[in-house]
C-alpha cells in the first residue's frame, strides 16, 4: 500500500509509491517496439480497463474506435481502494496512500503530439479531463484533484505516445495552499481579485503577451522560473476548471494548441511540463474561506525544461532563470505556426 | 545587470542572469581536455583571481601550491557590486541581482571527487565554506549565505571537476523562512528544539540511521522526497554552520566522507545536490524571533538525482519516491567502504 509522510518542518507531503519502481523507462528517443506500446489503437488489452472514452458511434469499449482513452496507470502513485486512516507514527504523520492515478491518451497515433492534433480532437482531450474531474469530485475522500503532462524524458515522462496524467489525493497540496492564500488576503486588502488584476496589468503592460482570444489570454509570468514559461488564464471569473463550458474548452483548446506550436516550432520540440491549477473540491473548501469563487481563477502553466533544476533552486526554492520573460515573449509572438 | 522579481502568488522570488546563457555546457561525461579546465591546477590564470586558498607554506596566489582554491564564478547569477533598488514594477517587486556567487575548487586533481579525499583535505574544503561566510556575512546588503553543491549533470552540474559553490542573497529564501517558523512554532509550543526532538526520535527509532560519530548523526529523513536522501545533522544546537571549530568540522568531514562514500559505492556514483541549511545572517534575523539559539539548527541535505522533478512534483509541491527511506538507511548501512 503506497502511503504519505508528512515533513515535519516544511508540512509537505510526500508519497511512498514502491509498486512504481517497476515501471519501465521507456523514453521517447528510444522508438518503442509496436508491441510493446500499449497506447496504440488495437493494443486495448495491454492496459487496465478504460474508464472513460471519445468513441465513434457504435464502437466497443477496450476495442478500437477511439480517439480519446482514459485508463488507470498500470504503476499508480496512489491506491483507489481503502480508507484514509490517518495516523501518528512516533513523532511523524502519515495517511494510508489512497487516490486516484489516470492516463489521459490523448490519441491512438503514436506519431501524434497534442498541438498537432485538430482543435475539435484537443477538445476531446479537455473534455476528458472535466469529465473525469467531475466524476472524481464525488468521492468524499479526495480534496484536490491535478491534471498535468509530461513531455519528453527531462519532464519526468517514461513514454513518448501522447498523454496527459490525473491524480486526486487525500490532501490539499502546499502550493495550491499558498496560492489561495494569496489570492484570498490580495482579495480582503483590495476587494479585487489577484488574477484579474494581474491579466489586466499584462494586457496594459503587453511585452509580456504572447496570445489572446476571446475566452483566454496567454502570457510569460513576471517571475517565471523557466525560460518561456507560460500562463494561460480564462478571462471568466471561475475557481474550477471543469465549470468550463464546452465553447469554453473550445477557447481554450485553440489557445493550447497554438502556444505548444509557437515553443514546438520555435524551440525544437522542448521537453515541458503542463499543469492544470485548479481550486480543492468543493467539500475540502469549507477549511478554507467564502470569497474563494471571487479570490482565485483556475489557469494552466507550461514549464518548458531546458534548464535543469540543481541545488540552489532545491536549497532556496528560488530559481535562476537566463531568459527574461519579455524576451521569451517577443520570441513566442514572432514564432510563425502553421 | 541580472534583477531579482517576486511572484505575486507565491511570494517567491526569481533570480534573471541572462549573462548565465554563455556558460559552457561541459557535462562530466564528455571529458575535458585538459587545456579548457580552469579549475586544474597550473590553469589559475583562466579563473578570476582567488578569493581565499588553502595552500603550501611559501606558495604563491593565483599560482599552483594549492589544494583547495575559492574564486568568482565566471558566470555569476548575482553581481557583487551596486545597490539593491528595490521597487515596484507596476504591479510587480524587484530589486538589482545583488549578491556574490563563488566557487569552491575541492582539489587541483580532475579525477577526484570530494568523498574520495584524505578527512584532512575534506575539513580544509569545510574550513574554506566557514571562512567564506564569515566574510560574506559582514556584507550588510546580503541576508542569506547558501552553500551547495552539484554533482552530475543530472544534479545541474556544467563542469565535472570537483567543486562546490556559495551564493550569498540580499533576501532570505522562502524554504528557508518556513523552516524558520516551524521551527519557532514548535519551540513555542513545547519550549523544545524540533530538530533535537526529531535526532532523539531517529537515534531511538533507529531504522533510519545510516552513521553517527560523536559530533554528527546521518540519517535519511522520514518524509525523504528522493530516494536515498540523506540529513547530516550536528549533536550539538547552534543556528549557524559557521560556529563549527576545527574540531567539529573534522567530524563532519568524517561523516560527509562516509555517507557520500556509501553513495557512491551503493549506488553507483549517483549525481546528487549537497544543500547546507544555515540560519539567516545575524543582522537579518531582526525581522525574526530572539529564540532562534535555541529553536533552529543548521544541517545539511544530501539529495541524489536517480529520479526526475516532473509536472506532479512542480505543480503540487508533493514528491514521489519509490524507496523507502527505511529501505534506503539499510541498504546504505551495508555498503562497504574502504
Amino acid at each position: 500500500m503506497p502511503e504519505l509522510r508528512k515533513d515535519p518542518f516544511l508540512g509537505r507531503w510526500v508519497v511512498y509509491a514502491p509498486e512504481r519502481k517497476q515501471r519501465p523507462q521507456e523514453f521517447p528517443m528510444i522508438p518503442l517496439p509496436k508491441n510493446l506500446n500499449a497506447f496504440l489503437s488495437g493494443q486495448e488489452s495491454l492496459t487496465p480497463p478504460e474508464i472513460f472514452a471519445v468513441r465513434s458511434p457504435g464502437s466497443t469499449p477496450n476495442k478500437p474506435g477511439w480517439r480519446v482513452r482514459v485508463v488507470p496507470n498500470r504503476f499508480p502513485a496512489l491506491r483507489i481502494e481503502g480508507d484514509l486512516n490517518p495516523e501518528a507514527v512516533g513523532f511523524f504523520d502519515k495517511l494510508n496512500g489512497i487516490g486516484a492515478h489516470e492516463v489521459i491518451i490523448e490519441t491512438p497515433d503514436s506519431e501524434q503530439q497534442l498541438e498537432r492534433l485538430p482543435v475539435d480532437h484537443v477538445v476531446d482531450i479537455l473534455r476528458a479531463y472535466r469529465q473525469r474531474t467531475l466524476d472524481l469530485m464525488r468521492d468524499s475522500r479526495f480534496r484536490y484533484i491535478l491534471i498535468f503532462k509530461n513531455y519528453g524524458p527531462m519532464a519526468g515522462a517514461s513514454l513518448g505516445h501522447a498523454h496527459s496524467q490525473l491524480i486526486a489525493l487525500p490532501i490539499t497540496p502546499l502550493v495550491v495552499k499558498h496560492k489561495l492564500q494569496a489570492s484570498q488576503k490580495y482579495y480582503e486588502e483590495k476587494e479585487r481579485c489577484l488574477f484579474e488584476d494581474m491579466l489586466r496589468h499584462e494586457q496594459k503592460e503587453g511585452s509580456r503577451m504572447v496570445y489572446e482570444n476571446n475566452g483566454f489570454a496567454v502570457f510569460c509570468p513576471y517571475a517565471s522560473r523557466f525560460p518561456f514559461e507560460l500562463c494561460i488564464i480564462p478571462k471568466r471569473q471561475s475557481p474550477d476548471f471543469h465549470s468550463c463550458s464546452d465553447h469554453e474548452l473550445h477557447s481554450l483548446a485553440e489557445a493550447l494548441r497554438t502556444c505548444l506550436q509557437r515553443l514546438s516550432i520555435g524551440l525544437h520540440q522542448p521537453n515541458y511540463n503542463l499543469i492544470l491549477h485548479t481550486a480543492p473540491i468543493r467539500h475540502a473548501r469549507r477549511n478554507y474561506w467564502s470569497t474563494i469563487e471571487a479570490d482565485f481563477r483556475w489557469h494552466i502553466e507550461i514549464l518548458p525544461r531546458l534548464t535543469g533544476v540543481a541545488g540552489f533552486e532545491f536549497g532556496t526554492g528560488i530559481f535562476i532563470n537566463t531568459t527574461l520573460p519579455e524576451e521569451a515573449a517577443e520570441f513566442l509572438r514572432n514564432v510563425r505556426i502553421n
